[in-house]
């Protein structure tokens, strides 16, 4: 069996760090190299006392280029996992691919020009990259099967439906589903009578793309995005349900496996699915 | 046991019209009696053959009027259902209840003043009638389920899903069931966050009681509506779902066998549920 | 304004107890008198810092007689809740009876002679009590709903979706919602043709009183009951999705409010509703 | 601007007939070429009032070979949709090809060696031609979306719901779809509890690829199914609801107009999509 692939993660003691440090601890072929946080209340702490998984003797560190050193010296292949802020994030990307080792990035926020450094600098070094705004599996699976059922169905609305504490609308995912059915470049719900709204809002956002989405906000729910298509004497429903950070780990982990064997940065986690 | 009660159906050849006389004739407590319908090209058919059952040997006829009188002289008890227009439904209720025969009636449009003005006449004869703009039982217990939970949840909306051949936006129905939550005069839905809107329309229609309801208009869609109240870690739904005319033909049976023990007119088929 | 009424919460560092813990806390209306819980880990620690709302100065006590002491010293009307386990139960009710504090129970496994016992117990004392094996309000509303809607519809099915570690199936809540749509006495789901199964269970589970139950298993599911009626041209439907224990709180703190204006003890949350 | 293709519709008086009457006649470049029926009762009378879209001059012929005759002497390239009986297809499908006119077969029953038999029959006129089961369109993208989810999900169920007037659970096409995600070799719903039922079905009908399917029978519904995928974290449903034939007007037109570029006999719409 070959050796398990060492992760450092960035950002370990946040939400989505403590659930990438528990789903890397959790895997046999991935062992937890480093735990980098910034935050000053967890420095030293144990990160999986952190984690909520109990010590595994991995030690918080503040810094990254620590760890970097540290496992260049090693001379093994490795991964950085960074879910961290938007100021920091170029920053640990850089140095990553400095060392020689593969960044997978969740953070979201890198400007367009960030990115295009961070792909040439790759490019330079000959090193693959994932960087992913969302790495929930069943819903970059939903937005494909959208795009493909759009080639068939000319009508199509969406509703997303999140928690009340939610205060922007529609969400940003609901919006990426629209413009990826966009696409293909298709005129959508071509009017087959002329609508009035009696009361404002009711018929929904209108996007670019002439789709229609519907955002619901209520205590209770989670996060949720339902495409429904349809077609005279028949709808086609695709629904997908988030209820726990846990939903992304199999994204998070399928980026960890694959981005060793990628020559360049990608962006979107489709990329590789 | 005792005789079938005889019905007279007003507007008979019309879509309504036709469910009703499917529906009465396969009632076995019931009798259709008669078959008023104003259109030149049904005159003297078959109302059977009409509504697609086969003969049933009652023609159809252009007046009401001629009915009451040969009912009257039976002196039976006897119900009349019109579903006609906004137009004639008024002179149709007023002419049954002078014969005696108790109306029921389903057609729209009848202004507060011709209500008010029905309501006396049915006083003033001791007689008994149901008007409805709504017969589906299904709907009614919908919303009655929805006032109910309103005393516990402080949190709901509706989304109401029909074909795209709807013009207007939010559904009769939809708008209806929000201004019955309201009459518990409570305040819905209190704001968790600042809400913002990046797309107009997104959060759907805001009603006077606080409350959104979101329109979706398809093609393979019939007519549905949904109800979702949402509380900390819970979600309560109610949802209707309408395919065919003929689920309101068990609140039209209900309204002919339960408007002849009535002594005054009511309004809304809840009223008898 | 009145004082706020004291709340003994028994069994408070479980899972239950945390959540009653945490509600009473944010009560206005109420105040956390005393914490019991026989767990050797937990005696002495703010039960506050155990239920992660920080320190609230009230001590974790291991025997429930001491607080009952103090508490009837105070000569105030007092409530206790219970959530513990089925050894204990009765032995704490008698004991918050005896000292004329108002018992609200949550924990199930009381024998039908117990329940008898302390009913009894409670009427010589002319006290008050709610015990009930369900404290969420929005299954209460679709179990009320559900029995409703079986007086206009004849055809009914219910299915039942949760994670997959739960074993048994159907779910209890689910037989519980088939027995109480049996107490109308009525026939359901008449057949009209003769059905076969090419696979053994696809028809799900029949009840007693001829009612289907599906039960759905799988990672990502909650808690979920969904009872669907049909009826010719319509489907009417009552959805109950759970993500939290906290959806239990409305209920906890609605029996506490009332169970002091009883005279006896009460089973189920219905009864209060 | 092309010539419209000529299109022989076969079983033309049948429900399924009548709908791909009016399609091919809705459709610009198509022409309602001959209509073949053997029922006696509809021998010579314009399929158009037949199909209730009003007279188009095509009478309906109990031949299929004389049709054939004619077109061939035409000289066009034509295509025969065939929704006949289990003992018609065979014999209309060889003549078609032996016409040099393309077949599009929604007729069941075919036997596999009938099938082995048509295929080498086209081949050797190197015709094509296209037989499906199922020609909804939204069926099979659900199905092929299913598929592809299946390489990243491993838990999922199927619940099928319909009229109670379908006497056969589960489904033909639930159960088809089991297969198709069999067809990836994996093993699915890993058990993660000892799971044991109080009432025999509770957790639906098991299929060889471990897979449960649920049926439900209700008056109300029509025609509808879910597959449901879980994992932690998240639920990604498929939902395909049919209310009406015309659902499968979409594929049958896409048959019409691809089967003439087929050089072989393709079995299943998913293979042209």
């Amino acid at each position: 069996m070959s050796e398990a692939t060492p992760v450092i993660v960035v950002g370990a003691a946040g939400k989505m760090g403590r659930e990438v440090v528990k789903a890397v601890h959790g895997a046999a072929d991935l062992t937890l190299y480093g735990a980098v946080d910034r935050h000053p209340a967890v420095q030293g702490l144990d990160i999986g006392d952190v984690a909520g998984i109990g010590s595994i003797e991995v030690g918080i560190h503040p810094q990254l280029q620590d760890i970097c050193v540290a496992i260049a010296q090693e001379k093994k292949t490795a991964v950085m996992v960074d879910f961290t802020h938007p100021e920091s994030v170029y920053e640990n990307v850089r140095m990553a691919i400095a060392y020689g080792i593969y960044p997978v990035v969740g953070t979201t926020g890198l400007s367009p020009s960030q990115l295009n450094d961070l792909t040439e600098f790759a490019d330079k070094a000959t090193m693959g990259g994932v960087i992913a705004p969302n790495f929930s599996i069943g819903m970059i699976l939903l937005q494909q099967a959208a795009i493909r059922a759009s080639q068939y169905f000319d009508h199509v609305e969406i509703i997303e439906l999140h928690h009340n504490q939610k205060a922007d609308a529609p969400s940003g995912t609901a919006i990426q589903t629209a413009q990826l059915l966009a696409e293909l470049g298709k005129t959508y719900n071509p009017a087959q009578v002329k609508e009035s709204e009696h009361l404002a809002g009711a018929r929904g956002a209108l996007t670019d793309e002439n789709i229609r989405i519907h955002s619901v906000r209520l205590p209770g729910l989670i996060a949720h995005q339902e495409v429904i298509f349809g077609a005279p004497g028949q709808i086609y429903t695709l629904r997908h349900d988030t209820s726990d950070r846990s939903c992304y780990m199999p994204g998070v982990l399928l980026a960890i496996r694959k981005v060793t064997q990628l020559q360049r940065l990608v962006y979107g986690l489709e990329k590789i699915l």
